[in-house]
């Protein structure tokens, strides 16, 4: 007989059928009472033992952790907190779970413990939730993409170009760290390195995403990314998850809209198909603030966040529209920044993001128009202001509690103009010519976006450590697992 | 006026309606009939050009791989080959392409050429198939297993662990590869490397995926890995995508179940949203067996030889009886293998597969049952055979034109033969806790296995050579683009 998974039996009124239950014991009360989960749901069910006539060994080895099957009769429960329980008629132990040193018991444990061990806490409510919602949100974008005729393009992971700019890189190699082959002058032979060059850990699929935008139109990246940068905040990993849309034809507008509804359609996603899950997270961040002074207690419950997130615009306005709001603001003002706005140019702080986002608007902004000098050589250069203030189009997208969750751009398809910016930046151009080329041969007006998905997972869950919300996270002087 | 996508356009009966279209040009016809591609379908839209109405410098401009935008009218057309046209009434530059050095002119390119171009080869109807058959089948995959409730999991990319066995690895580091750290010893110091510890690209994410699996249930990964394995061939990759679900719970022949029901799906798929694509990789198939002798060209053509895999059921059977068809069979008797068949044990090369599935079955070739010697540590054992012989519950799907497209088993969840086996491959037991803790700790039943995904794409389009099916082939001395 197969066995039938907990999250089914939960909903099912076949009283009187004889099943077959596989999974963990959470807990077993009063010699009788047995909670079982198989990970396919939050919820346990919970199976009643005939005491007297189970085998005292049986009974002593039914201990938190320990994996069971249990055959028995499906019946209406008459205790509370359930619907449906089993009857067990028989019950045989499938992996034993020795009490004295299983690390998850009954209690509440610290997502920092947890961290410690990454490979047990998928079995914890808390974890089971956020990897439950986690792929609810990586099914919703392709889901999103493949219904509007996108492509999803595998950019490559190890590369060659050190070009894309966006931070400091991996290596990748198969030579003798301890004595490399060497040239006659002393450097090191990449030649005889795997790839007969020095290669990387790519930051970003969005330049090879271009070259397949300007055949395809519309093309989507989702794989993995990696930044060689000794950032330990709760907001950074060293390897994450990135889905990066490139669009033929897309104007720095529609690349906004398109955005907009890619996020509202995910977390509606996620609001539809995970309604358990983010109830339970929901109630495990109101418990969390509890410990927290009101003033920094969340406004909004998770569920609230997440809903209001859908009902509203977000804001849309240039950098020199928010550079006017932050220097009027109050914390400006008070010299309560760390980083004060004092003129255009500055380079905005996770704090005034903040404070434009939480603070001034309350919702998700969009800020477009930033200055050339802090952005990125592939952007298209705005014609200059009255003031002759040079900016380029790019957006990126603020997240209450988030902060960036977007960053992207209308790309500089003009040959000259992108040749040009390449110098002033030193982007080494002969090393770029199969990217030059898609402005040599039919280029046309594009966009594209980075979104990272870690960050929407944050946002999602309502955790608040971005190593809480993705399996095995790797970072500074980390890479257990 | 937004511009309408030709896949769109190419199925209107919008007769009338002004529309505009914006793509690149594939051919220029007469002065006259423009052919104009978007990448959203292979088909191109034919524009009818005023001539004498038309600019003589725009007229010069409409070469191929220029990019245009046009405005005009849907029309039926009259001539053949296509059911509507656009009659244009302004048609704007969007890039030019200089037809001297444009490098895809309207002929046929070989693949090897186009391989050099990979940046611009997605423009051909080739790759403009191939890739959208291996979206169709990427999105194929996600769908199957979240109708199924599997947990898609992200495995880590870089491990700290070198014990996954399937390969060689690639090496990640932020060390100054000139001048390492040293310990006194003169050793490399990697306590100073970026994760305090040496660490490499992963070939498998199948070992976090079963820590997964002993949580959720039913869970898969989907990502990039990793062999630093010098293989020219047409079957090999140094970064390739891997499909690798773990199920709880799962013998072996629920392994072979799932993984005969999800090849079977995908491929339905493919042929559900991909016939155009696959009519045209067929043709193209049969193109290129022309210059084949009759002996060496396929028996079915593409989609028979799809609808065959489809309507028939996988062989399955033993290595054991596999070892004595082999053994009995003509090229062994006459000896034309390169490596003959003497007795049992023996490793089956490329050439026994190819006979077991394209001459002795001709259909799909689930094998199981293989020598525990041949095999990976964490395999389960099966009891030894009358004769005394230790074979493990492995599987491998061997596919025609393809061989192993597929490989998995049953775990070994017995914590002490799995440490027995572990120490006996010269497994370090000691990094590996976290692996065992699985044995430890509610231990069940489980198995899984890992999907070759370009060997897929490979196998559904047709195509011959492993680089033509990933946009940015990784190989020996090759990290181009």
């Amino acid at each position: 007989m197969i066995h039938t998974r907990i999250k089914e039996l939960l909903n099912s009124t076949d009283f009187g059928k004889t099943v077959i239950v596989k999974g963990w014991i959470k807990t077993f009360r009063n010699n009788q009472f047995l909670a079982i989960n198989d990970g396919s749901c939050l919820g346990n069910i919970q199976v009643v033992i005939d005491y007297e006539n189970t085998d005292e060994r049986t009974l002593k080895r039914l201990t938190t952790g320990a994996a069971v099957s249990v055959e028995g009769v499906l019946i209406e429960s008459l205790g509370k907190g359930q619907r449906v329980e089993v009857k067990a008629s028989q019950i045989s132990i499938l992996g034993d779970s020795d009490p004295e040193k299983f690390p998850l018991q009954p209690k509440k444990h610290s997502l920092e413990f947890l961290r410690e061990i990454a490979h047990l806490r998928f079995r914890t409510n808390t974890f089971n939730a956020v990897f439950k919602v986690r792929n609810a949100l990586s099914f919703a974008v392709h889901r999103f993409f493949n219904e509007r005729g996108f492509v999803y393009i595998h950019t490559p992971i190890i590369t060659g170009s050190d070009a894309e700019g966006a931070g400091e890189m991996f290596k990748v190699t198969t030579l003798d760290l301890d004595n490399p082959p060497r040239n006659d002058d002393g450097s090191i032979n990449f030649k005889e390195d795997f790839f007969g060059k020095s290669t990387n850990l790519t930051v970003s699929g969005q330049l090879e995403g271009e070259l397949a935008a300007l055949a395809f139109g519309n093309i989507y990246t989702f794989g993995p990314t990696f930044r060689a940068e000794n950032s330990n905040t709760t907001r950074h990993l060293a390897e994450f998850w990135m889905i990066e849309p490139e669009m033929a034809f897309y104007e720095l507008k529609d690349n906004m809209d398109l955005a907009e509804e890619l996020l509202k359609h995910v977390i509606r996603y996620a609001l539809d198909t995970c309604s358990e899950e983010l109830d339970f997270l929901k109630n495990r961040l109101q418990e969390e603030e509890k410990s927290k002074p009101q003033t920094e207690r969340s406004e909004l419950d998770l569920l609230a966040k997440l809903n209001f997130c859908l009902d509203n615009d977000f804001e849309r306005l240039t950098y020199t529209e928010a550079i006017d709001i932050l220097r009027r603001s109050k914390p400006n003002q008070k010299k309560q920044f760390k980083y004060l706005i004092e003129e255009w140019g500055a380079d905005l702080q996770s704090e005034h993001e903040r404070y434009l986002v939480e603070k001034h608007f309350k919702k998700p902004v969009i800020l477009t128009d930033y200055p050339a000098d802090i952005k990125a050589f592939y952007m298209r250069m705005n014609e200059p202001d009255e003031q002759g203030r040079k900016t380029v189009r790019a957006m990126d997208i603020l997240f209450p509690g988030i902060g960036e969750i977007v960053g992207g751009s209308q790309r500089e398809e003009r040959y000259d103009l992108l040749v040009n910016r390449m110098k002033e930046m030193h982007i080494p151009i002969e090393d770029m010519n199969w990217f030059l080329d898609t402005r040599r041969f039919g280029s046309v007006p594009h966009s594209g976006f980075g979104l990272g998905f870690e960050r929407l997972v944050l946002f999602v869950t309502g955790m608040t450590n971005i190593r809480d919300v993705i399996p095995f996270p790797r970072t500074p002087n980390n890479a257990e697992f």
